[in-house]
């Protein structure tokens, strides 16, 4: 009594798949989500910048974490230092707390070499909202007055200052007590529902492009907030390296989707409206941190 | 140079353990959730029929979910009947993927007494809002005009419906093509951001109170939709059974908040407002799947 159905649901996180069947019926009207992407113009796409991503090798596999250069430009150039001084090398997986984060770090007695790095950085919790151009969403979002996307993330807004937004998958530098506290050294990534409370409370650095079922299904840390009560449960990161700092043959060419392009609004679009055959309501709604960022590799 | 400021984010999914420090200044003022779950009448708490939960043993621990009786009662009917059945015992996890859902089930060719349950059931997406109470939070949602909190789930409602909502945690019952095509038989757990746009889709049926870990970091599977390729790849499932047929030293007594008490008003002002030090921008709202649902063990 196998029921095949929810198989109609699959969505799409980061990549361009084949989505769903639809009925026959319907297919010539109703595009999928994969064919909207195979029948994209290549100048929707744009080629990832290899200086913004961060290659994280761990013992399962490799994720790859986009930095957003233009919302935050001290904590990128701080984790670029980094990188490039092989901070993280050795560094540990300590923290997984289910439905929130997966943070990665060095305890404070394990000093490593930080290169040109700086242990403090002026907060970048936000932005000035004027010249951002933000591909908006129409409908009403629990935290701010305007949400949509900007040069590929998820943004937020209250018409004065601008600020990426906590969704599934996005990554942020901890920080202390006070605002200037935070550098990059210590990352994390959303793993559950997006906790928007975070939003302008702390620098949101990224995003993971490829390799996010390997941060997400860490074993969850039994101590308080996940954190591992025991060396032995933590996942040690062999080593973090810029793309640009590669030899191409261990390079991947990724391309994502503009969010101002013509495609991603038909991207949203069939995702507020849901037109397949399964759907009975067509819901015509969507929240931020449900609208897919597509990415793909260049091929 | 490791920070620990993020310790500080915690967000209690579903269990009464300690909050983050506050600040030694603030304490007489700001309570923490810990403070103020330890702090509540008795009453405020009501014990989980034994009836409405199901044990499903695992290799790798035990999960424990509340059916919900009043909103999908025929389900709720339908699954007490497989269960008493076993129908379940041997059938295995068959999907993971990642940001969307774990389900499990049986496969067609693999026919298993299903007892006095029935392979297919009247849609149960909604029910009619008049009569029930609804703790209402404030701010507004992406899908729904109206969002709150009835007998322990998290729900939705238009003015004329209301039906519960796909959060983190939340159980569904997985359906064919037509409305009545499901029936319980086979099931699946929200482990991401929450997919919303399954509301009035599909049934939720209820949620997992114990043992979230178990299921959302199971192996993403890599065949389409996140099914596994291979049997290998597969969780099977020990037996599931309802506590009411368990040997009473088998048993949990959990207890549950009150949606309706004053202790849970109280939990959704301390996760709407921030006043702990660490939040620098108090915040002042909340989504709907952002509120915790306090579960505790009846000691």
């Amino acid at each position: 009594m196998r029921l095949f159905g929810l198989m109609a649901l699959g969505l799409l996180a980061a990549c361009a798949s084949a989505e769903a069947p639809v009925a026959v019926a319907d297919q010539a009207a109703v595009r999928s989500l994969g064919e909207i992407l195979e029948q994209s113009p290549a100048a929707d796409w744009h080629t990832v910048d290899q200086n913004n991503l961060l290659y994280m090798q761990l013992p399962q596999g490799r994720v790859i974490i986009e930095l957003a250069a233009d919302y935050t430009p001290l904590h990128t150039a701080n984790i670029q230092a980094l990188a490039r001084a092989h901070y993280w090398d050795g560094a540990a997986i300590v923290r997984s707390q289910e439905n929130y984060v997966v943070q990665w770090g060095r305890d404070e007695g394990d000093p490593r070499p930080t290169g040109a790095g700086t242990p403090t950085l002026a907060a970048e919790f936000d932005r000035p909202r004027g010249g951002v151009q933000i591909t908006r969403l129409p409908d009403p979002d629990s935290y701010a007055r305007e949400v949509g996307f900007a040069n590929g993330f998820p943004v937020a807004s209250n018409g004065r200052e601008t600020w990426m937004a906590h969704c599934h998958g996005m990554v942020g530098a901890g920080r202390g007590d006070t605002a200037d506290s935070g550098s990059g050294a210590e990352l994390y990534v959303v793993i559950g529902h997006a906790p928007r409370h975070l939003d302008r409370n702390i620098a949101t650095v990224g995003r993971v492009l490829q390799g996010m079922e390997l941060l997400s299904t860490m074993p969850r840390g039994t101590g308080a907030l996940g954190f591992y009560e025991t060396p032995a449960e933590r996942t040690t990161i062999t080593s973090v390296r810029l793309g640009s700092e590669l030899p191409a043959s261990e390079r991947v060419n990724l391309e994502a989707l503009r969010t101002d392009s013509a495609t991603f609004r038909d991207v949203i679009d069939s995702r507020r409206f849901r037109r397949e055959s399964w759907f009975l309501d067509p819901v015509g709604h969507i929240n931020l941190c449900n609208v897919p960022l597509p990415v793909r590799v260049r091929s």
